[in-house]
């Protein structure tokens, strides 16, 4: 049967022609996930497998400890059932956030609960990235031992990083932590001795995009698109269901698309960027530096709480042109719904709705062609619970832990 | 095992977790398909598929008489094996295209061969929606009628319109055409007196996409977009392999992005729009009506070839906006390759290079992220072409002829 294309970086890429087996194994996973409690009879149903197939699967994922039987349900005609749920008490899936001045840390199992977040204070945009990869390799050392006292083997740990990553988990670019071309993927696992679970390097946002889907009040979302507020502007793009990450892995990369040609100056050279006119950048005093970022950003709230002109014109302003940037979005990829992250969160009070109407008014389909604008619930953490998602997401997609 | 969820419009939906066999065997069709001449030993060592199962999968598609023997190979170890080849010779896809000034209709086999092509003038601009659906009822009846002397039977029939149609075939407007909210899928099956195969409807852009993937010279790519120049530009967008269409079936809706906010008046009353600024309006005189295209084109082709110094600036004035445009198609999707389609092939010579300088220089991306602008092979048939195509992509997609 067909698997679709992926182009998951760092894994097994699976062809269309793939191993049967494993992906009916991992069908049946995600069956239980989304179907939880259900019986053998409610997968061979809904799968179209046929029973004696779905049960040595069943068998064979209660051997991996990823189900467990759980009683018995009397409510049906017939023999009750035994009903299945996930398991996963054994496993963790880790994800780390690096940005220009944090390291975060979070671990869940294989149901999405949250085991563990820890945030440290991290000069991203002085430190070498020999230096960040010392210390997300740390950081990760001590999350593992801790998974390993509650006897939990981990899946997998992916870093969330805010520049261009290739389809290897190279960060090409890597404007705000000053990176160009380190092998994150390769230099992590060496720094971490080789800790036998995968290692995975990702965008920040296309991370945040799939702790979106996973994680956020989108029930039954399929093209959804995640703006990421931090210093840089980006995007992940969910369509169809998928992380789609185009042919090197560059999708979302819409910061510096140009809004104005008579626009400001951007850091990156250009003129009228999205990013120069609608990111934080633009709310605070030219050249802030990243540890001042906070307490400026607390000014320019208090200022706009108690009504001061200025700061409303300069907030109004940015909402219409972060407009202009999702209503490029929204013509381009035409999502059930855009998630604004990051600060844009922050920001949400004053420039949520300018921007909302400037995408209505952009939008060439009727009624913005169905797309939502809304806020992130999941604020600045959605990095990291996106990197251990993509975790979760491997697994789903077939990649299972070994027999022990 | 999970076919990923599409949202191919007027044909069944398929969940994630469809029917096996229908599955099976349109795996095992598209593998012959692209592994033509193989054998059932192939099949089932590339697809992971017993061989029992293929030998049952096979005989099913010879009786449908999709697939066929073709003698054997004794070029391997072994016993010779028999060989599978693609038939098909019973079958034609039909697609046929509506725009301003013209309609076309073509025929191909289950292979993608060309068996008819037909073009005829047509005032789409003028004529109601009601006098285009008998339009196209008259040269669809002649179609299958020359289909039936071939004694082939039709597997589909499939519209290319340019303008938003929505995600059950029913177009919700097309600005050239003067159309609002017409039921295309429903009148023209009830104006061709419910022919006895699909019928279905669908943007002009993104059938040029199915027919540059399927057709054109891009072998392996799974990441393309395709640029409309007609009287509008659109987009078709291909990621991971296959057609994306976004929450309602919009995607690629980029005619008017915003380019330039202090630029020219556009027809949908915005300003600096793409399509305004890059699309051959931009080139022409003002007003010019459908009928005076061709020759007033002509003309400026002349122009630009005799070196006429403002015809020249006018068309690198067009590539220049073009190039922004693909930039932020680039950025956003990250493409293999960006196909300029329409009216852009003509204008190449003075556009192309242009264009694609102004996509490398905004591309935040190295090099462009690997993409490559290119003009199409296929010029103003592509959308007929890939109207007939999509029909082959749901044969392929498990929506097999029954069998007689």
């Amino acid at each position: 049967m067909i698997t679709p294309r992926t182009t998951s970086q760092n894994g097994p890429q699976p062809a269309d022609f793939t191993d049967v087996r494993a992906t009916n194994l991992a069908v049946v996973l995600r069956f239980v996930r989304e179907n939880s409690p259900c019986s053998r009879a409610d997968i061979a149903a809904s799968t179209g497998l046929n029973k004696a197939t779905v049960s040595s699967l069943v068998a064979d994922l209660i051997d991996r400890r990823l189900l467990r039987e759980t009683g018995l349900t009397e409510n049906r005609v017939g023999r009750p059932a035994t009903m299945l749920v996930l398991d996963g008490s054994p496993y963790a899936a880790i994800g780390i956030e690096v940005n220009v001045d944090y390291l975060t840390a979070v671990a869940v199992d294989l149901k999405g609960e949250e085991l563990l977040s820890w945030r440290r204070s991290f000069s991203g945009g002085t430190a070498s990235a020999a230096q960040a990869v010392a210390g997300m390799a740390a950081i990760a050392r001590r999350v593992v031992s801790r998974m390993a006292k509650e006897a939990r083997q981990v899946l997998g740990l992916t870093v969330a990083v805010p520049g261009l990553v290739d389809v290897n988990g190279s960060v090409r670019l890597a404007p705000n932590l000053g990176w160009r071309d380190v092998d994150l993927c390769g230099d992590l696992t060496k720094a971490m001795r080789d800790p036998g679970f995968p290692v995975m390097v990702d965008n920040d946002a296309n991370l945040g995009a799939l702790a979106e889907l996973r994680f956020g009040p989108h029930g039954g979302v399929n093209d959804l698109v995640y703006l990421t507020g931090e210093v840089g502007v980006g995007s992940g793009v969910i369509m169809d269901g998928r992380l789609r990450r185009g042919g090197q892995g560059y999708t979302g990369e819409i910061g510096h698309i140009e809004i104005d040609p008579g626009g400001p100056l951007c850091r990156c050279g250009r003129h009228g960027c999205l990013e120069a006119m609608a990111g934080i950048g633009a709310v605070l005093a030219p050249g802030v530096p990243p540890a001042e970022l906070e307490p400026e950003l607390d000014e320019v709230l208090r200022r706009a709480r108690a009504g001061d002109p200025e700061i409303l014109r300069i907030l109004d302003a940015v909402g219409h042109n972060l407009g202009k940037g999702v209503a490029i979005v929204a013509n381009t990829l035409n999502p059930e719904v855009i998630v604004l992250g990051g600060y844009f969160v922050t920001l949400a009070p004053w420039v949520h709705k300018r921007a909302e109407e400037e995408m209505f008014r952009r939008s060439i389909a009727p009624g913005g062609g169905g797309c939502r604008l809304v806020v992130s619930t999941l604020g600045h953490g959605a990095g990291a619970l996106g990197a251990a998602a993509r975790v979760l997401d491997s697994v789903d997609s077939g990649r299972l832990p070994a027999l022990t």
